[in-house]
């Protein structure tokens, strides 16, 4: 068998000792487990924010990768923990909505919830079951523990409400998803709804008040500064400000709307 | 011999070629080690941070683990490099107290000045040890160096005073140790000594001028914005706001005065 | 054949989900792969800063490693894709003068353009190269491809300008090149150049109306706060604050003119 791959998703922060420990007692199972870090700058309790994150990256990965996201307000609570197999990718997480992104991506092949205390690393930990269950189980799969035995199945899990964009005639609505580290405004709408609504020049985005005219191929079409729509590295429509930063330019953040119509 | 494990704590910064430095340093030696990144946040030449930081991580890594910890700002001058192993961990860094948090957690094993030059990376620049010295003798050690010819042994290590909290009749006398990435302040003060001052609800802990009454199980026992008490997943008592941040709400840093009775 | 090493630098930010789908491309096409990165703190679009981390960096690599940088501001347009060999390191990256800093380090073994597209990933996006062509072309050299069958070689690559010092008589005219993390003002001064002015006692740095006479070995032979001048870890003149941040202090960035001379 081929290394396994472990991915972690936090809000714990960049050099945190939390992360640190976890890692720990992933290696203590099996040093030879590829563990990959996706991002620890989630904002604190954010579970949109990571849910985002995690099916933007997720599915680049290995088949039998295990991807573990902690951002568990929870913890400690009856809040569930449970394993979601999508495909060939699997997810330990808090049952907060964290993998309700990534519903509908692939097959649900499995969904579970952690009971069996035996694969945990005791004592557990009250406010840290990302150390305490959720790395242990992980690498224990990782290195051949049959899923099935982590705890019963479950067929309900916790959604989070993903607004879809809305075609009404010519004009499609929806909204900014999250903002990139460079600024870039990426929204909810994918590229085939845009190309089904006219040609790339004749395509108009509407947001905060400014008109984008067209729909360029990449940011380097346009001179530095200039406000630009495309279509992102996920399929997504997104603005961008050429070698600058479209957030702080449209003072825009997630949730904002964004109108997209054909001139 | 399964793969050995180095982690790396400094105070580069994240993204400081520095770290990347010293990682080629390794992996040039031997491309099968694992190397694990604990913090590089550390506070510039904060060496009691990254005594903390240390000891919260060091313990949760397998057996054979060395890790290097450069927090240096006497590097190139007469101060000692140490090589210390601890149960089964081995630390690698100045001997300027920056290990003396770890000292008694574990048996001692060893602790030995580097002076055996030819482990070592040359030419040996005068301000970074942590490439030329400390990486490439703990890459020597993963792959099979024995400990003893990294030089003379020696009895006495640089110790730093870390306050134990006093117990005074039914009061405990301590204080904030260290705030985490979540603005949690995590004091000096075990579980075991709470718990022997009374039940969970007649626990009162002041600090800042705040008090709370009672001590919670996790964050999600009180609603968002609540002041708690509650023991922190490394056994210490801890004060936290549920999903915001305590060390803003009651401007307190590490060094802060932390009192706990029983009501 | 041992463990390959594949480096990143990017612009993308810490905690980027752009960063882990490359890593996940990576582990898609061999999960033996080490993968490390230099950094991802790179400035949006700064491809000089880019440059000098690199070359900082990568030379500490074990051979046959191989260093993709996407700091890519014409990710898209006509630019090009480069591989290039110098001495047993090998780079990938946009021909937008990011290799530049590093030529002249290294016998060239190879300079190819990348066109071979059988092996990028399909659809290759508008926007994400480092993604689709950059971390799966590495990934297939690291695991055996030849590089000759990557593209066509070229005899032209995009180079900036980096300005050597000038030695006029008994004075050297050089600039910082760069601020590392700690505030420290590396300049393009060689130690050569500085030891041939005189000894160190007599040196004399000059930079934005601060003088420092005499270096010193190494940071800790001055009190805290004093401003030193040394010659740091690259063999390169470095002005420093003991315990402190230079850059702040003289409020100096890269490009300031730095003057030595001898009394």
């Amino acid at each position: 068998m081929s290394r396994r791959v472990i991915t972690l998703t936090t809000d714990f922060g960049m050099g945190s000792p939390y992360v640190a420990e976890m890692k720990g007692v992933i290696l203590s199972i099996c040093p030879e487990i590829v563990i990959v870090d996706i991002s620890h700058q989630v904002a604190p309790q954010d579970v949109r924010q990571a849910a985002l994150i995690l099916d933007q990256a997720a599915w680049r990965f290995p088949d039998g990768t295990i991807h573990i996201c902690v951002v568990d307000p929870g913890v400690g609570t009856e809040r569930r923990i449970v394993f979601v197999q999508l495909d060939r990718q699997s997810f330990i997480a808090p049952d907060n909505g964290v993998l309700s992104r990534l519903m509908g991506r692939g097959e649900l092949c499995r969904a579970l919830v952690l009971t069996q205390q035996n694969l945990w690393r005791h004592p557990v930990s009250n406010t840290f079951h990302g150390r305490d269950i959720m790395a242990p189980v992980a690498a224990r799969v990782a290195t051949g523990q049959p899923p099935e035995r982590l705890g019963p199945a479950t067929d309900r899990l916790v959604m989070l409400d993903w607004p879809e964009p809305e075609v009404r005639g010519a004009e499609i609505d929806g909204q900014v998803l999250t903002v990139d580290s460079f600024g870039n405004l990426i929204t909810n709408i994918g590229h085939d709804l845009v190309d089904r609504l006219g040609s790339s020049a004749t395509i108009c985005v509407r947001c905060a008040g400014h008109t984008i005219r067209g729909v360029v191929g990449t940011y380097g079409q346009r001179d530095p500064g200039t406000l630009v729509a495309l279509i992102g590295s996920s399929g997504l429509l997104e603005m961008a400000v050429v070698q600058g930063h479209a957030a702080q330019r449209l003072r825009v953040e997630a949730g904002a709307a964004v109108t997209v119509s054909c001139v």
